[in-house]
């Protein structure tokens, strides 16, 4: 007979199996008979599932989900196309199979089983101590098979992934033979891969269309995806002539058919103004035929990635194209990722534009916060986590908002290769106040325009404080700020309403603060190297040899030193003012840590007061 | 009868009430039934609590406890000699009230509750959602009513207290008045205190002693406790003419009936050998009556504190006294802490020591671990937690140690008013391989010598690493090391066999790099300060200006510049070498951070995997 593991053997005689065994088995067995049972023939509404990815390339494994915000869960139904002798489905830091918190469905050629498990740092499986992910039912159906499960947010299992705001690491993996037991599963013998999600979608309610919404597909026509991995497909459009200024209400994915898993993310771009007309062209962006004139159009318009839905302007607001002052040409950009090389797809994907001519109260418009692109802001290499942080000042926000303020609805967070975290955070009087957008797992490979679970407020004379954090382990000398891809940047396109003159409001620190710690790593170490001020700053930064004291040093130095400030109406025009050696905002109070919500524990003992009988108490 | 506290009671009489109703809550209230019952009129053994201490200073709060290393648990009984309308018992970090984790007894003038609560930061009180001070049962006596409870080490509840090794500060409130409920306690209103105690001792198996052991008394006897709230006594104590050499095998407290509540801390001193005669004294250390020679007697032979038990050397060593080479003098030092500064009571407290003229294999050494008494070593001022590090390099173990190495049994952590937290790690290799002794909640008032759980060996070619946190937030200028109480020391006192002629491994920072830093700090800040070389280092620490950079850059210093490395025989005779500009030792590898062990949770959900019925799987 089973004795309950849990507690402390008592030598009592007659204990029943049910009666030992805790309460939650016997639960859970029920609910699952009950649920696999329900489900059998009848299928959950496509509406239950609103968000749809597939896992691999190929499409096999297709994922739908919802969010419970009440319930502080995330509601799965996974479809396995083809189901060979079980599946891994999880979430990890950045994508990786060690650390990594999984459901498993496995079979050992006769029966089937599923469980929450854990990876451990060498890949190992071990089953969780607490079950997390609850599987709700099981479906045959002539497509294939559904499963269906849930998963909290948060559980307070340390074994367990913490679901949160931004980007997810789902990782996925076949088995492709019978397994004995979970234990017995090599990670590293998988077919499997990952695929990036936001999880947890804001819950928005969805403005109503104007009546007279017309819409524009900007889609490039009959595309033969190039047989490689990754390829960036250029396609340029343009608007009919004459087109008067409207406003674009919302936009929304158009992918082909069947290229589902390969259409990555699509971005539409304005060109610039200045020029009168832009060569046609079709073809990869880093083609030597891609016209070079194609580099003015880099003004977002709309942008999507795989996993997102339709992006809706706030019923205010809408998005200004066409009319005078606007070029009438659009870049169209698709990154197709084709790891297994499918030979002679033919794709015409792109994005159709909701736009109407009734135009609305206000024109939206989008701001570059975070960090100027310059060396002076540098990473040293051999860094897991190393920070930098751009400022858009009071000083500036005072100049440049209007006294009712701007409200931020959405926002695109941007680094180069090296980057790994990205938040911004709205502070007022020295006091953090709210988080605009923050991503824990950013990925530079996945790059969406989010809406904001909230819409945030900014007025004159607040704080925009955007921080990046980089991982530079894989590189031997520094990494110094730039537009190339092996540079960094530091940057949240926040997109607001109503439009101001103020295009970008970041930071530098001050270059003499620079100077001043070039001659100190100079004078402090016994090394003797070459810092001559003729050598420009990133030859400095590269000949730095890169000990404990120099490293710590770089990062005293962008938290203390005062910074240059681009408070700008356009990349090159200033707002009156002195912008130079100011100092950094003061941070007096720090927003604090969430705390997760854990799930109630079954049957945790009660908090109410234990009646004791001690007689009548006396006083003295 | 009384139940054995220490396994859990099992309940099987009642068995049937648990098959019906739903779990836990019916277990605890079962338990509290049987156990208050259970214990009425019957008292547990005096060897079931070991570890007795009074919580208040006129002794009517007396706690006793048990560890269960096996259940990570303690048991306390608390008897409460006077009990008005209820109690609160708990700790906290350093002995505040506020975010304390507390157990209730309280009482509404009619009925009498307990319960498990916390403080918040404003000493609001809380019921715990999770109830984890478990109350085993409560007894009337003649001499107050015991409360019996149990706590585990670790609940992994975030409101509550960890018990770790080391000092935990013990808090008490009294309940003067009833009160409708737990949250209309006002606890700044209450008549309360702390206590420190080392609550997790360790579990050492006694060694027998020598047939022929003899005792000594060092008491100062008829001392009149001055009637004041802090006091140091002095006295002098003589061993005979002729005493050949002994060794010390155990000592013990001898605290005079009545006073256990206010003689705080005991310590014996041999006096230096240099000297043939020391002058008879009984007064207070502080007193200008007091011989200056007094101040020759400091090399330890016993030291006792409150809540501290028996002290035993390890059965192959003794501490050697008496004979040629050594004086014949000691000083017992008392520290009285009488708060309540009560008039004209006598007190003949102090040591028992017992020692055996069959000298035992070894003799017991000490050796001082940590920081040299510089001032180059020095803490900024408004620091929660600032750091230094002393180090007991590779290269001094390599030269001073035998090769069969020598066994640490003991430590004595010693820090002057900023001390905050010590702890001392073992390395080898460059990989951390075991802690020697942590205390994350030293306090400077108690300083006990602590037998340690495990014997530690230390090998020719280890490393021994003492690290101190210092708290300066209370300071408007900069602690440097040095002798004086509000300068800083960071020692660790290691008692060992066999012993070596190594009595001091200590460590500073290289004062030429030092002297970069003033330099550095002149040079990089816009204020011109004076910190020319004839300045003393504590003027010139006197004279930075403390901003963020300067902070940080003498934290990267101190974890980055080479070492002066004190390799000593005597406080004055080094070991022949090259000790100046050494490299900081390496650390390749740090220990794991414990993992709380949590209590099993009543009702988790089961590990098992759950059995799914998916029909006949395919393979392709």
């Amino acid at each position: 007979r089973m004795q309950n593991s849990r507690s402390k053997p008592c030598s009592c005689p007659s204990l029943k199996l049910r009666e030992v065994a805790s309460m939650y088995f016997t639960m859970v067995a029920a609910f699952l008979v009950i649920l696999v049972v329900a489900l059998q023939g009848s299928a959950p509404r496509e509406s239950d599932f609103p968000y749809k990815v597939p896992l691999d390339p190929q499409g096999l494994l297709e994922l739908s989900w919802n969010v419970s915000y009440p319930e502080q869960a995330v509601h799965f139904q996974l479809l396995i196309r083809e189901l060979h002798f079980g599946l891994l489905f999880g979430m990890s830091d950045r994508g990786e199979f060690e650390n990594a918190d999984l459901a498993v469905l496995w079979s050992d050629g006769h029966n089937s089983y599923f469980g929450d498990a854990w990876s451990d740092a060498k890949g190992q499986l071990h089953m969780d101590s607490q079950q997390d992910y609850q599987l709700l039912g099981a479906r045959r159906a002539p497509e294939g098979l559904y499963l269906l499960f849930r998963r909290a947010f948060s559980t307070c299992d340390p074994k367990d992934y913490l679901i949160e705001d931004g980007t997810v690491h789902l990782i996925y993996g076949i088995l492709e033979s019978p397994v004995r037991s979970l234990q017995a599963i090599n990670i590293s013998a998988l077919r499997g891969g990952l695929q990036r999600v936001q999880l947890l979608k804001p819950n928005i309610s969805i403005p109503e269309l104007p009546g007279d919404t017309r819409t524009m597909e900007i889609t490039a026509p009959d595309v033969v995806i190039p047989s490689q991995e990754t390829t960036y497909w250029c396609y340029v459009a343009e608007l009919p002539a004459g087109f008067p200024k409207h406003h674009i209400v919302m936009y929304e994915p158009v992918v082909t058919a069947g290229n589902e898993a390969l259409v990555h993310h699509m971005e539409v771009f304005q060109c610039a103004a200045e020029f009168d007309s832009f060569p046609r062209y079709s073809g990869p962006c880093d083609s030597k035929m891609k016209p070079d004139r194609l580099n003015y159009c880099r003004h977002v318009l709309a942008a999507w990635a795989m996993g997102a839905q339709a992006f809706y302007y706030p019923e205010e607001a809408g998005l200004a194209f066409g009319g005078p002052g606007s070029s009438r040409y659009l870049r169209l950009e698709i990154h197709y990722h084709n790891p297994l090389v499918f030979k002679g797809r033919r794709d015409s994907s792109g994005i159709r534009l909701y736009y109407t001519a009734t135009l609305r109260p206000y024109d939206a418009g989008i701001m570059e916060l975070g960090l100027v692109y310059t060396p002076v802001m540098a990473i040293p290499p051999g860094e897991d986590s190393f920070i930098l942080t751009g400022y858009c000042t009071d000083k500036c926000t005072q100049l440049a908002l209007p006294a009712a303020g701007i409200r931020i609805f959405a926002s695109q967070l941007h680094t180069h290769l090296a980057g790994r975290k990205v938040v911004t955070v709205l502070s007022r009087d020295g006091r953090e106040r709210q988080v605009v957008n923050a991503d824990g797992h950013y990925s530079p490979h996945f790059q969406e325009i989010r809406m904001l679970k909230e819409v945030v407020a900014v007025f004159p004379g607040d704080e925009l404080i955007t921080t990046c954090t980089y991982n530079t382990e894989d590189r031997s000398r520094a990494t110094v700020g730039g537009f190339g891809i092996l540079e960094e940047m530091c940057v949240n396109y926040v997109h607001y309403y109503p439009q101001t003159q103020l295009e970008l409001c970041k930071s530098t620190v001050d270059p003499g603060y620079l100077h001043r710690y070039f001659s100190l790593v100079n004078r402090f170490n016994d090394e003797e190297i070459c810092m001559c001020p003729q050598v420009s700053v990133p030859q400095q930064f590269y000949s730095i040899p890169w000990n404990t004291f120099n490293r710590d040093v770089l990062k005293s130095l962008y938290t203390f030193a005062p910074i240059s400030v681009h408070c700008n109406k356009s990349s090159a025009v200033r707002f009156p003012g002195q912008w130079e050696k100011q100092p950094l905002p003061r941070i007096t109070e720090r927003l604090p840590e969430p705390v997760p919500r854990c799930p109630p524990a079954p049957g945790p003992q009660p908090a109410a007061p234990i009646p004791l009988n001690l007689g009548q108490l006396r006083r003295d």
